[in-house]
């Protein structure tokens, strides 16, 4: 299969379905990894521009640790707005990829680009095969299957499948620490809480956490999509 | 009364209140159905501009089944989006209907479309009385009663409001079967779920299962729209 | 694997997972089908001793159709509750099938001796292992794995999981139809509804109406038991 | 048709849905008034046996307010559990009043009287037509349609169906002021809350608000038991 | 702290949460009342130009009385859409309160513009201190915690924490009736509704519904934004 | 205030609400711990009597270090079933507290002992003022309020409100390895679960993930009881 993930920033993908996607691809699927932001605001020190750049070359280093290719839609972090171009990007994303599962940002979580990410995502999916949407890579005969990944801190958030990634959690922080502008970024721009910069902590707690749920060492966990023509009958997850 | 059914593409309404309609009609009240887009992507073998005539002249026969008058928003299938213009057109519509009911799209749908038309009409409904909301129809002192229809394939939908459609199913099947286009657009789109052309057995084995729900032999299931100026203490649902 | 599937009255597994124990007996899994009551206030003609010796025998021929062993707890119909005995009853039943997996009754449903049967499984499934609770059986190391199949009607239900039956549907019909005593029983006691003796046609909607939102032919629903060790990574549905 | 209301304690039927009973009543129902206790703890001056039969006297009376039988199970307040007796006895009761329809209280409630009483409505609303369940009063073929009333301080309920009750606030005042040995007890026993023993005020401002809600002056709101064989497509509620 | 309370309109403020606010203006806090329209429609006598300004002055003179400085941002009301402006308009309103605390309409509510301010709000909360989202206030290090107070009417709203205002109602009181010119209005356009007109009369009866479910005489309820970086280990709240 | 801990079974109290508790003891409050049942299944080696034994001195010496008298109500581990005399059973210990807060597991649950315990104990909350039920210690005027603590594992658990217990977390941690029988149990019993036997492990994960949620290094989550009569307008917790 091809399976794409997709968050709104960098890094997004990496602390909530990086181990899965690792899972995939060590199976032999074929992997995505997008964002629909460059994270250009993602620093205090840097230019808008220099910190698009930063990142984005972050995230290629990081999808390369698993074989995936990394797109970046280049929209503008923490002012990504709805329209009729961006619906048609992500419908020409997904037609790039020929993706047949795709892992993205919960419907409800604690940022507007996440949640519309999200959005847009679950919009388009009956829309891909639709000729008379017309976008640079030409439409294929599918309707992906969607599964959405935990909010930050995980508030609110209860899955439903459980993915092991015990095998992959080594490769998951590696993955992770492939973003290190945002660990400085973290700790100074949420310094009132307590774990702000320690990443890695942060996706050891929750890895752990979901382990336990789930009756092994480390796991994510995930939501499905469960709306018509993207619901079926078999697990999909790894 | 005065009762509109609104959907997003022509056929919509056929297949979740179509059954509902016809019995408000049948009790004399006048009924009208509306589509916000022209469906004008339903196709792969004609253009834009001839599958929208086409769907529209569908729509216009299968509304003439049950008396009612068809009118069609003309905004662009999979490509309709939230700004004022469309909230006035949407004003202007309940106030050309002078609708004391509405019957929409659930709040959450598989489609975009679905759900926009859903949102505004909820929106507008305690906007028809404003005065300094000008448009081509005039304000009238009332607010629409709104009931949700069911999601297409019904998924994560609990309705709370049966409709006893028995004696007019034939008139359902009658109407749906107007909309003849859609038949090989759906076989053509959507080919990979089991029943995807077969509108007919869909729209049965909703009836069926709705009715064995609720007691009767066919039903369609409603919610209410729970909110402040739009409840009151009778049921309003033939 | 061991799959047990145990409902309240002889009929009750059949109308809600025959296509999935079928298909995990199809698989080479043992398959074992109880019930907590012998049914035997279900007919209008026969003492209750007879209609409940006529009942297990119908069920003992239904669960032979897939090579299953049936299992009668024989608790009184309608008048099934809360015990010690009970408790350690059901214990002995799941040590006895030796079960990994466990389907079930929803926790809600439209009957107390459905919901009762759902609730001593949940509650016993942690206690297989407890040495100190001792019954004829012995224990056994494994907590099994927990599936709520549909109510009757299934208002108020929302699947989260779904089972391709389409090629076990015959089978399905053939071991409802082994309940022939209940044919007669249901069109006489629930007559004020519509389908009330027709039960092959209750399943063939409930079938389709599964399949239809899950893209194949007949499909069943299921919720997962989503308690502290009897979650996993895996599926375990077939 | 006929009506049976029946709450735990004496005075529960008129804080939550004596107007409801008062409309049942004026439009030719025939109406019963039931409780599963007598009440027998209400008093810190009376003895439990004296509370007792003043508390069914005041109930008695106003039942007769409206033209309503008043029943008692005679149950022990605070003290009701679930048994076989208990269940045939509300069999019984329910064949008694050949109930069509039935009020009670929410399934979740604040007081463990309440809910049970609830939960055995609920469970044996599919009894009553069950030959073999023999109860002094016969058996006949209905299955009675269940509406849910307010907890007290209505604390995370939300009605679906709203009973305008403005014509009868009147007579639900005067049925509350039936109940005088009540006004004394809730002042004593909850004197931390502020209208402890302001019944009259306390149903004021809970019809009221429902007024509020649904567009009339004073109104009781209700939730429909959403179970197999007792959903319908009527109204059912005056 | 600095208190911030935004609606979308002139009086959701005072209807929903003024007691709250008066209690933390009598505390010390610091105290601001914002909304995000000029309530440009709500006059059926006056131009759209007369009744903001006439509204904006009502607005000032209620927050007067708890000694609250008054911001309008001026959008136009039913007409309030999401923008890259909007967005960046609030985040340096909330820059300029320096705000610790944010109450707003709740996420859903029966008005859009209700609805776009509560998303906006919780958009933006954790922009706040983000550098490179530049407006005239500069950003400050802190996240503010959120709390949702009522939809008017409060159909389907389920309060978490309750504030006693007890000691405030005359403050509420006198605040609303500032905004006089609504009195009228209310009536007018709202005509099908009972209590149409009767503003103090409507917050009578949430206070004291709200007040006996808490267990004091009046009170106002909320619920807390449960998203990442909002959540605090302390209540917050007066 | 007094404040009263009660699980089902010696340790779920130090597991779930441990940090709460030293933080209540350290403030001044009068603290007391309290279980169901003796524990008497959980050992591999001991027979039930001395397992019993065993458990009540290790809860005693946990309760000790905070200065908690610790009260056994010696109900059969995993045998606890509702009754009249186990209601009045915990009424008497509750009037024996004379608790103002209780915390308890949550009403839904992985355990049924745990689940009963919470039932009985929001059941019987309204009943401790009452004269006529009659047990050892003598009623009181008040009626506590309850929180839930998290189940294991914490499945499907939301918590509402989170008390930070960074500086009693040594504390949590040495009350638990009071319960040195529980570390080889769960080792043994649950072998099929990753950190089975590391309970340490355990609440160290479950503390820094709500932590992480609500801002400081550790922290334990609660709901709150939402009925008639227990809720209030203050915080409670510490």
């Amino acid at each position: 299969m091809n399976i794409l993930a997709i968050g709104a920033h960098p890094d997004d993908v990496e602390h909530n379905c990086a181990g899965t996607m690792a899972k995939f691809a060590k199976q032999g699927h074929k992997v995505f990894i997008a964002t629909a932001t460059s994270g250009n605001i993602g620093s205090a020190t840097h230019s808008m521009e220099e910190i698009a750049r930063i990142r984005k070359e972050e995230a290629r280093k990081s999808a390369a640790l698993i074989g995936a290719e990394y797109i970046c839609l280049d929209y503008d972090d923490e002012m990504f707005f709805e329209s009729k171009e961006a619906r048609l990007r992500f419908i020409d994303l997904v037609r790039y990829c020929k993706a047949d599962v795709i892992l993205t940002h919960n419907e409800t979580d604690y940022n507007p680009d996440h949640e519309l990410t999200s959005k847009i995502i679950n919009d388009i999916a009956v829309m891909i095969p639709i000729a008379h949407l017309k976008t640079p890579n030409p439409p294929y005969d599918a309707i992906p299957k969607i599964f959405y990944f935990e909010p930050a801190r995980s508030l609110g958030f209860i899955p439903e499948l459980f993915v092991d990634i015990t095998d992959e959690f080594e490769t998951k922080k590696a993955m992770l620490r492939c973003h290190e502008s945002q660990f400085a970024w973290m700790h100074d721009n949420y310094s009132g809480t307590e774990d702000a910069g320690d990443l890695i902590s942060h996706i050891e707690i929750m890895g752990r956490f979901r382990g336990m749920q789930s009756g092994v060492k480390y796991a994510e966990g995930f939501r499905r999509a469960n709306d018509a023509f993207r619901q079926s009958t078999d697990r999909v997850l790894p």
